[in-house]
């Protein structure tokens, strides 16, 4: 090779080089709100992620082990219309495991998902698997509910397993508090989980997405029902700056009215700039609440679990499909409905095939109450556009309360 | 009124009354057969019925309550191409009951289904009840799998109960007796089931359907796996002229080939004008050699239940979806599968979800071992057309039975 082709060949591989070091960072979250309520604190928002857009308020269906129970995917983007679902860490980590969703290239290869996923953390697991787990300053020692292995989540190892699972939206790891907890208790308990914030955060700083599209990081506010504790905790975690906030350790047992007041002193601190999202919650009246609230998010098995036992969520109020009355009412099961299950089965079906156990019965319940929890968030968006949410809410409040 | 008005109503009511008398009855099944095969016995006919047409040879998805477990009706009719169905008459007489059946208008408005339903009549759970029944000469005494409650259903009640629920074919009652069963029991069983047979038939005749469309009665050879008895049997039944002649008792525990040397036997016998369904078989290779000894319709649950099982039915052979081989395996489950659930889910996915007990898992082995059957069905139909079947039947049986 003569001379001058080396010095190309040289300033060829600077020039690619600094090109490279140029390339856009993956996309992190975006959140823009298009119109805030004048008469309550709701906002209605857009979340952007690699994997598409998600207007808000949202409701995100729980798929703990990338799968919603009972729904298939076409029929959550097709018929229930949702925009992001939800994986829970720990489960994914015993099942199908690492090695798997690393070979396959992420929990959205895994399912053939290719809207936005959220991942919990595992924080949850911290309170309903309380007799299977040991908290240390270090982490959660689980023990397996499959094989009574033992299984230690530190704040890192909970954000490299994210990565792995490749959510858009991974959570870090906190404990969520019995209810009820001690002050004691809980003021030591968010120290426990601010400490791990930082962990989590200093950790998601140090490693990089691995696949091609960016993931942010929300941390959890938790604190009991001390407004003290919430304070502090939500002042904490507001400083963080990260893409987007939760509030979790509310719905595990409070009174309600005891929640909506944590939601709304947080709300009080939470940056408006950034999305919030409400952990576990829960009933339509609590969304709609929630979101006069400024909540943005939410997750809840309850319309898939209440569905599978009987229970269906409708404009008009709820329906014990068990109930006799049912039994010979052959009109369809919700005139409101939006998805092709209120269009084809009749209520007096739905009971038969309840009452005996028929997996088609829990799948159309799971269907129907997720269809109404996405069209509820929906015209709440529509609502708040109008600006007429508020009057909106409250009339729907006492609907969605009857009993029919 | 004065003379002539009198005269002139009488008149218009005798005319009335004539014009009613000349109306259709409702149509009875038909059966034509289209192509015959030349190097075996298989044909390819089409069933009509007032919910719809069958191409056969056929294969009816089972829905023994009114639902094919884990199946939406949509998925039966666009994705399975399902074109019949089956429910049957003890376990929908238990439940919804008769009450809400009639009330509804029948088995197709209660499920809001419209294409053609076979009802099994309840002897098969003479054979699958054992423990909670009772044979007398003039029915079986059900001992209630729910409440223990007991329940007599003769030959005139079976139809009674079919009349209500509606199916467009109805089975008589008979009893598909146990195997093995000694030469004297299989002989007085027949006796048993051939008097019941007379009896449906007077009672069939001397009912009508309740709702606007036919139905049609088929009754059942039995003998176990005495040749001289299934002749007599199918002697008796082919002597009945019915619409279609069915073959029972088969499947229940003997040899393979005894099975197929009796189905050879009665389809010397039974009329090759009118359609013959062997009852609740079987696997795919069962299927074909069936079709090729002359067999137009089956049912069988092995699909379904298998299926919720973990085995999946491919055209290059058996998946057993739980084998550790398949963790990995991110294929798609069947690269030749015709229904959605081929195209959107992998194995490893899928023994994931199996794995878990996942209700999403039992929904897409059901589907795609539904859509397989029905598939393998309408390919069955070309090759007779084609006038290639026996060719092609004795490469896929030996395709079928791989082990993947």
């Amino acid at each position: 090779m003569n001379h001058s082709f080396i010095i190309l060949c040289e300033f060829l591989i600077r020039e690619i080089s600094f090109v490279i070091s140029l390339r856009p960072k993956f996309n992190p979250v975006q959140f823009n709100i298009l119109y805030a309520d004048k008469e309550s604190k709701a906002r209605c928002g857009l979340i952007q992620t690699d994997h598409g857009n998600i207007e808000t308020p949202i409701f995100m269906p729980v798929g703990t082990l990338g799968s919603v129970k009972g729904v298939h995917h076409r029929e959550l983007v097709a018929d229930i219309m949702a925009r992001i679902i939800l994986g829970n860490t720990y489960h994914l980590y015993l099942r199908p495991g690492l090695d798997v969703l690393k070979q396959v290239g992420g929990l959205h290869k895994f399912m053939n998902w290719e809207l936005p996923i959220l991942t919990d953390s595992g924080g949850y697991q911290v309170f309903s698997l309380a007799d299977n787990r040991k908290l240390t300053k270090d982490g959660v020692i689980f023990k397996s509910h499959i094989d009574g292995s033992k299984h230690l989540f530190t704040p890192e190892y909970v954000i490299d397993i994210q990565r792995i699972i490749g959510s858009d939206i991974m959570m870090v790891l906190d404990e969520c508090a019995p209810y009820p907890s001690d002050y004691k208790y809980a003021q030591k308990s968010i120290a426990l989980t601010h400490s791990w914030l930082d962990r989590c955060i200093d950790h998601f700083n140090a490693t990089e997405p691995l696949y091609k599209y960016g993931q942010a990081l929300f941390p959890i506010v938790q604190g009991s029902v001390y407004k003290d504790l919430r304070i502090k905790s939500a002042e904490y975690i507001a400083n963080k700056n990260c893409e987007g906030n939760a509030i979790g350790g509310l719905a595990v047992g409070e009174p309600i009215d005891m929640m909506y007041e944590m939601i709304s002193v947080v709300n009080e601190i939470l940056p408006l700039s950034k999305p919030r999202y409400l952990m576990g919650v829960g009933t339509p009246v609590n969304l709609l609440e929630s979101i006069a609230l400024g909540v943005d998010m939410f997750d809840c098995v309850m319309p898939t679990r209440n569905g599978r036992n009987g229970m269906l969520f409708t404009s008009q109020g709820i329906i014990n499909i068990r109930n006799e009355k049912w039994k010979d009412d052959f009109s369809l099961i919700d005139p409101d409905g939006t998805s092709f299950v209120d269009k084809t089965y009749s209520k007096a079906y739905l009971r038969h095939l309840n009452m005996n156990k028929e997996m088609l019965g829990a799948q159309i319940a799971s269907i129907h109450n997720l269809a109404f929890y996405l069209e509820l968030m929906k015209q709440a968006r529509e609502k708040i556009k109008e600006g007429n949410f508020y009057t909106w809410k409250n009339t729907m409040i006492k609907q969605l309360n009857n009993r029919l």
